[in-house]
């Protein structure tokens, strides 16, 4: 069979390293597919930046949009980032051309997926994303085919490395957000702008694309509200222990009657869940289905190897005649799925007040939630001095999250309470 | 399209729940197939069977084989099991008939899995497994597809439910073996036979399928020397937990240049191994890859509901045309393997020992150990009493296992043993 034909945008970590994956496991590669995967052009902008190989090996160009328009390129690799611009520019063109298209970029399908996936499917091209979720962890097909029986219960997962590794080492460590980010930052773990990672922008693009493929929808970014992790503090971190519980940064995509859930932001879940054992840089994903029960996926979640993985899968499944849509049903199906109001969502909380040390206190806080019926499931008073200020952790049964911000809003304006409490949601599921 | 017509062959609770699957979410599936997916035919010998549908919904046939002649099925489920007879006969029969066969069945593959691939590749047919390795976990396609870029360093997993539920419940309630047996069999987790599960024949039935397809090779269960759970005693899970480790039983394949290593045995992982987390009747595989690092897939690895997801899922690719070999890479590109000899194989180990307490006793031990280049590790000695019994439990760095059993059959024989030595291998990798 004749081979199949490469174009590489981008040569960054994730770039080059595909292209010493595809050279490197040539044989194991060829066995696999039947057919021979050949690099035939790439596209970056600096040309004689050291990347392991020499750049005159394959046909150069200095604007990747080129690859959409050469003869020679069956399938194009689309690894430079963003949603708009030359990303957006040049994954439109490869597929208009009827190329192939294998991208990592999140933002880009979090935005356009629906334009991209219709416009696929127009020129009976595909276009698959496994990079751009999760890493190497292979999701993606795990959403699209392995669980494909099921119908999807709820998807909750780890999405973001990075603020995986702050929460975990400022648990480890102690130290605050931004001593931890710093350090990252210094050891290259975190971006110079880490918006996208600490503020759940990047892990809100993951987590609306998985939910594409489990609720066949286009993907909803632009109605989610993600909170990051910005507003984390070591006490909180420490109560939670004391509860038994972790902060992650949790995403969680359901289907509801009122609509589509899709949430990112804190959460406390029980140490012993699955979820909870996701350290470090490490993502995770956990899929409940309607047969399957709770399946659990682990792994890195970024890094040059692990995404280097994922994109060779795609274009191994593309070698071997793959041709599935790219949220998995015909993008003609995929349905606009409004998002469920999220102050009707039902959840527990965590809400820690610092208050003055005064008889009646805890009489006033525990009416303002009663008035709003969120009642108390635990309390703890830490600290014992009249008139001083003492910190009070209050974890809550279900309620809705309007009835709850409702109460805070009361209870902030308590001439008692001393600062702005601290909510963060509890996830026991 | 056309439907694809399906033949059910086996309606025990597997097949069962296969049947109400593909009625249940009939509507979910044709959308993610563009295809419908239509039962035909089912066999089955017990027409009256309450199983939830009417018997007389699909043609009948008494005898399974049938399925392979019947011009109205175009691809069969083989849930009957057994390497042998009705099983065997109906998958060959099917496939030279040029059907599908999605199969439940890790014998009948573990025996036959060569020769199987090469007539479903003769006869232009599908033949998928994903049903019989760790139930509803997407283990196959996530080795034969999504880490498919990688060269696989090592699998290891925990491939029966039923054995690691018995580990998990010994060491919760401190009984012994028999006792949590006797339990599990009441409660239906496990058969009134259990050799299967608890010796771990198959696990290793499964561990030799997931080696085929990361290693392009036919299945080599029969060189395989499996080790069961029926003498892990509840003493030796107390001094597991002593040592900072957690009793498993643990497959392990990997390709050295000695051969392939392809084992399942009890052994002790430590206690913050992701692998030493999957407990009860859960199963979890870690999968190290040259370019992913190590993803970890957890799940049920048995029930109606899991496997029957993974039953659908195989019959989802085939609807969607997926037509890939057997193990991943054409059956005339499988190599025979050689299993590497276990004896030169280097690991840690667990030993317990039942001796006098009397002077020049340790001495005696561990000159033995020295004279086999055995080192111990770590030593604890309970019990304190002259010329009484008591318990030595030494911990080895790594050694040759040939050197390690020869050193052991010498201790055996010294006359301050007072019985059979126990030997647990030691994984910390």
């Amino acid at each position: 069979m004749s081979p199949l034909r490469i174009g590489v945008a981008g040569l960054g970590t994730v770039g080059a390293a595909t292209v010493q994956l595809i050279e490197e496991n040539a044989q194991v590669l060829a066995l696999r597919t039947g057919r021979r995967l050949q690099i035939t052009a790439v596209s970056a902008r600096d040309r004689d930046k050291d990347r392991g190989f020499p750049a005159n090996r394959y046909r150069w160009y200095e604007d990747a949009r080129a690859l959409a328009a050469d003869p020679e390129v069956d399938l194009v690799c689309e690894l430079i980032g963003g949603s708009e611009g030359i990303a957006l520019d040049l994954v439109r063109q490869a597929l208009r051309a009827g190329k192939h298209v294998v991208t990592a970029n999140k933002a880009l399908l979090a935005h356009h997926g629906g334009m991209l996936a219709r416009l696929a499917e127009e020129h009976g091209a595909v276009l698959a994303f496994e990079p751009a979720v999760a890493g190497g962890i292979p999701i993606v097909k795990a959403l699209r085919e392995g669980l494909a029986a099921n119908r999807i219960r709820r998807i909750t997962g780890i999405l973001n490395g990075t603020s995986n590794y702050i929460l975990t080492t400022m648990r480890e460590t102690g130290r605050d957000f931004a001593a931890v980010l710093a350090e990252a930052q210094a050891k290259g773990y975190a971006e110079a702008d880490p918006s996208f990672d600490v503020d759940g922008i990047d892990a809100a693009h993951k987590l609306s694309l998985l939910a594409s493929l489990a609720y066949s929808c286009v993907p909803r970014f632009d109605a989610m509200q993600p909170e990051g992790i910005r507003a984390i503090k070591p006490v909180d971190i420490d109560f939670a222990g004391q509860l038994g519980l972790r902060i992650k940064l949790l995403g969680t995509a359901r289907l509801t009657e009122a609509g589509l859930v899709l949430r990112m932001h804190p959460a406390m879940v029980p140490l012993d869940a699955p979820i909870a054992a996701v350290e470090g840089v490490f993502n995770g994903i956990a899929v409940e289905g309607d047969r399957v029960g709770t399946t659990m996926f682990e792994g890195r979640g970024a890094g040059a190897g692990p995404t280097a993985s994922a994109v060779v899968a795609d274009i191994v499944d593309i070698a071997r005649g793959l041709r599935l849509p790219t949220f998995g049903v015909p993008a003609a199906d995929l349905v606009e799925r409004n998002l469920a109001p999220a102050e009707d969502l039902v959840g527990s909380y965590y809400l820690r007040l610092e208050v003055v040390d005064r008889p009646g206190v805890l009489a006033d806080i525990a009416a303002v939630l009663r008035d709003h019926q969120v009642s108390i499931e635990s309390l703890i008073q830490r600290g014992r001095d009249p008139e001083q200020p003492v910190t009070l952790v209050i974890t809550t049964h279900e309620a809705a999250e309007g009835a709850m911000t409702r109460a805070l809003a009361v209870i902030a304006g308590l001439s008692v309470v001393l600062e702005a409490p601290t909510m963060i949601r509890v996830e026991r599921a």
